[in-house]
Order: structure tokens, then C-alpha cells, then sequence
């Protein structure tokens, strides 16, 4: 399962007492948002960056919504959005978005204890301090109805080109709305998963503790990565080298191309990742998923330092590919 | 030039004076014609294999077509087919194809005069001690009235993928037309020429001493070559990354696949041909050519030593470039 399940992710929302919602904040009430924040986690244990969206540039903020650091969102909710993200990334607050808190935790592989604890503890620290804004029967308030209650989303991403390939995902989606839970792409827009990655997180944050929802997530994820399992082992059972031919010609292609648009090595990337988790390839599934991050145009730009025209962009990736793969000459 | 003149031919046609052409020969008479001209050979100083039809099977008749070596014609001219082949590849003297002996001469890159000699150094031995169908007025008479004269194709072998991508060919074959020569794609059926490598040879055999053909051949495939490179150059000087790209990527395909088919093979073998001979990929037009042959599915199959399935073919194609290019994994 190891090989299938790429990450976990827990995000809370929260809205402190006192101030209005985002929506009717005044400047000054959204700069107190930041700055109680900021006092209240002062004495953290960990190393921390922050990061207003005034003092960061284009190329700054892609990269940290490639990184899952902030939210698309963030960029779209006035300039007042800022975020705390621990050195480690399994730890980001981000600030006035549409609540007035997103606290974010991060875990590898399929662990969404972990990733609720770091999330936890940040709202534990601040909750010692601060008051949110709580209903004894609603519980917490958010600025979107669709989030009341735990205000918690736990997501799993999962790989799934095998299921994607045999056109399972409309029988999978099905199955997870019947649960109350709804499957996404990342990375892409619209209906297309680039790089068969799927997000599966709860619809529904009302009526459920916590634990409750993180359990259905995690069985359901269980059970896709199940499936796709099966249909791993089913295809290669098949004919084991045209699998494994797949697999090469892309870690070829990716070794030896001088220019790839994002697009294009998000096909191969499944692959490689495909024959990473399968240990048909010469990589390890981390650094797959290392490679996955720094390979999109933020990463990319941000690596050379400035901002790079598309063309660039494509040659900056597949030089930095070939040196992460350093089998290409 | 010499990247991209691959290599030089001389195929002399001859018929012995006293014995029927081979349309109305006698198996007798076929037999004689054999035993005659390898009694005539007995003393070259170099070594020589002997192979008649019926001692080869489908495999190594297959094998000797790819290399050049014994032509598609010889199988169908009935069983008394035979060859003598020089060890190095450079002499071939077929006996009982179209005509009683077919004497080719090979050299490698432009080099028609060797490649003449090669071939005349056999007819010459022959003459000294046998009798060939002569006219005053005509030259030689050969089976096929388009052969009368000389007896004498000379032919050059180039790859001219630039010529091709942009759509050059049919003004190239024009130009030719008008000075008696005509192209022809290699290892392609139809049109199709395979791997962008081309066949430029005479048409005429009456009426034009050795010389003068091998000449105006010389003077053509000049002409082809130096349209080729000047077009390699600017596609270079306008996008030099763009090309690098596409070198590289047939490189990597071809040292990482696992199966592929001949018709692929032939696709990217004219990236890494053109890339050997621009010095942009670690690999010698040499080794290219060398390995355009040993991955006709007549030589993968000799090389296994056996028939082989179609799906093996590809298989064992894939397993040889590797090892050839020996940077795959």
C-alpha cells in the first residue's frame, strides 16, 4: 500500500471569537489576525518560516501551492493572506484565507493519525490562548456552512494509473460519494488527474467526530489501493515485459529528453512512480515524489531564481530531471 | 560527407558465353555455372564462404539479404542459387540470379572507385580463365535488356533525414531523373524509405563507360550530401536544444526499451545516425550502421541462433541495442 498511497492531509478550520469573517473583516481586523497568531505560536519548538503574500513574488507563491504549503485560495482572498509553515512542511497555518485559519498537517505515505496530530497540536496551542468561534450544537463556526462542524478535511492522495488506465475510477468515485467521501485530480484542471493522482477526502465535516472521518478516509483509501493493486499484479502477470517496457521507455525519455513541458512529464512520472513502487525501476517512491514537486513551473523557476519563459521552464525541468535520475547523459 | 554517405556499391552483371541464359538453363547447365566460377576463384588469396540456397535456412537467407550480401532476387530464381562471400564483407559474387553471376563490390562512406575495384579484381580472375557473353557494339549482354552494356550499377547508399522532414525529396529525385540516376529507398517497401536511407544509383548501363557512371554517381550523391548538411545546419542554428531534444529522446527510447518492433527501430536509429554523425550523441556513425543491420529481424534471429515469434524478435531487438549502446539499464 505503500507504494500507492503517495500522502495524507488533515486541514482545519477555524475562525477566531471576536472577529468578523473574512468577508466583512476590515484591513486592520486582518492584520490582528495574523499578529495573535503569530504571539500565540511565538514559542513553538520547531523552526518556523513565515511568509506574508505581500513580501512573496509569482514564482515564491507557485511554489508553495505546488507544495500544498498554501491553497490556491489563499492567493485570491486580498493581500493580507499569510502562512507559518514549519521548516519540515508537515506543518503549515495559513492566514486569512476563507476562514480565518487553515491549520494544515502533513504525513507521508497512508497516516492520517499523524497527519491530525500536527495539525492538532497547533490548535491545541492556540486554543490555550485564543477563542474560536464555537457552537455547542453546530460546533466549530466557518465561513463556508459546507465546513461546520469539525471544520476538519482529511484527504488522502493515492496513485492510481491502473485504475485510470482500465476506466475503473467512475465505479471508485460511486463508491466513495456513497460514503459521503469525494475523489479528485491534483495537479490538474477539470476532469483530468495528471499524473493518475487522486485526492479522496470527506464532503461532509457535520455529524461525524473526527476520528470518524479519518477512519472512513483511511478504509476507503485502503480499499482503492487495494483495487489498484490487483490490477498491478493482474497486468504484469499478463505480460510482464510489455509492462516493464512501458516503464523504461519513460525513465528513457525522462533520462535523456532536453526539454518537457509539465504536461508531458506528468505521463511519465505515473510511469516512473508505477515502476518506483513496483522496485522495476532504478528509483525509490520518495525520491519520485520529490521529483513530482520540483518539477512543476514554480519549483523549477524558483530553483533558477528567477522567473523563466515557458521554453526555459521546459529546459530548466529536464535538466533538473536528468540530474535527479542520473542515469541520462 | 562522410556523415552522411553510408556506404559505396558496384554490382556487376555477367553471363557466361556457352551456357543458356538462366530463364532457359537446365539444373545442369545452373550447376555448371557454379562449379566453373568457384574453379576460376580457387586460388584468391583471402578467405571466402561458399553458400548455395539450398544449404541456408530462412534465417541466414534472411540475415544475407539484410546485409547486402546476397540480393531479395537471388530466393526467387530457384534453388541453384549460391554465393561467394569474402570474409570482410567487401566481395560478393552471387551465381544463378537474373544472371549467371552478379558480382558486387562494397566500400564504406563515398567510395565508388574501391568499391569498383573490389568487383572488377573478380571479374578480372574470372576473364583470365572463362569466356562472358560480349557484343562489339553492345558491351556485355546480360538477361535483362536494361543491364546490356557495362553490366554495371553503381550505387551509394545516404541518409538523408533533413532532405526528408522537409520535404525535399521529390525536387532530389527530380535532379536525378535528369541525369539517368534514380533513388530508391533501402530496407523500405513502397515509397516509404525507412530509417531516411536512400539508394542512389544509375539507370543506365549502355553507353557510358565504368567510369563516367561511377562519376556522375559520385557527382550527385555530392550534390545530395551537401544539400542535406546545409539543411542540417540551419535546423541546428535555428533551435540547437530542440534537435538535442529529439536526438536524445530516440536515444533514450532505444537504450531503455524493451520491445520494440523493426518499423520503430528504424524511426529512431535515423536520430541516433544523425546525431553519431553531428557528434551531438556518444556513439560512432560506425557503430550505427553496425547496428542497423544486427537489428534486421533476420540477424536478431541468427544472432539467437533460431526462429524466433515475432513478439520474440522484438524482444531480442531491444535486448541487443541495449547492449549495444550499453548506456541502458
Amino acid at each position: 500500500m505503500s507504494g500507492i498511497v503517495v500522502s495524507s492531509r488533515v486541514r482545519l478550520a477555524r475562525n477566531y471569537q471576536d472577529l468578523p469573517f473574512r468577508n466583512r473583516m476590515s484591513p486592520q481586523q486582518a492584520e490582528e489576525c495574523v499578529e495573535r497568531t503569530l504571539a500565540a505560536l511565538r514559542d513553538l519548538p520547531e523552526a518556523y518560516h513565515f511568509r506574508t503574500l505581500r513580501g512573496l513574488d509569482d514564482v515564491e507563491r507557485k511554489a508553495l501551492v505546488e507544495a500544498h504549503l498554501i491553497s490556491p485560495d489563499l492567493l485570491g482572498h486580498g493581500d493580507k493572506g499569510a502562512a507559518l509553515i514549519r521548516q519540515d512542511e508537515k506543518i503549515s497555518i495559513m492566514m486569512n484565507e476563507e476562514d480565518h485559519l487553515r491549520i494544515q498537517g502533513f504525513a507521508k505515505g497512508e497516516n492520517l493519525p499523524d497527519a491530525m496530530e500536527n495539525a492538532l497540536s497547533i490548535d491545541d496551542t492556540l486554543q490555550r490562548h485564543l477563542a474560536f468561534a464555537f457552537d455547542h450544537q453546530l460546533g466549530y463556526l466557518t465561513a463556508c456552512p459546507t465546513n461546520i462542524g469539525t471544520g476538519m478535511r482529511a484527504s488522502i492522495m493515492l496513485h492510481l494509473p491502473m485504475l485510470t488506465l482500465l476506466k475503473q475510477m467512475g465505479k471508485v468515485n460511486q463508491l466513495a460519494a456513497k460514503l459521503g467521501l469525494t475523489i479528485r485530480g491534483i495537479y490538474g484542471e477539470g476532469s483530468e488527474a495528471q499524473g493518475n493522482l487522486y485526492q479522496l477526502s470527506n464532503q461532509v465535516t457535520l455529524g461525524r467526530t473526527e476520528r470518524e472521518i479519518t477512519e472512513a478516509v483511511t478504509a476507503v483509501a485502503k480499499q482503492m489501493a487495494e483495487m489498484e493493486k490487483v490490477f498491478r499484479e493482474k497486468t504484469v502477470a499478463k505480460d510482464a515485459l510489455a509492462f516493464e517496457d512501458q516503464l523504461y521507455r519513460s525513465y528513457g525519455l525522462l533520462s535523456h529528453a532536453r526539454r518537457m513541458s509539465v504536461k508531458e512529464f506528468m505521463v511519465h512520472w505515473s510511469n516512473l512512480r508505477l515502476g518506483a513502487a513496483m522496485e522495476m525501476l532504478p528509483i525509490s517512491p520518495d525520491d519520485c515524489d520529490r521529483l513530482l514537486t520540483n518539477a512543476q513551473p514554480g519549483h523549477v523557476q524558483k530553483a533558477a531564481g528567477r522567473t523563466l519563459e515557458p521554453r526555459e521552464i521546459d529546459e530548466k525541468r529536464s535538466e533538473m530531471i536528468r540530474s535527479a535520475l542520473n542515469g541520462g547523459t
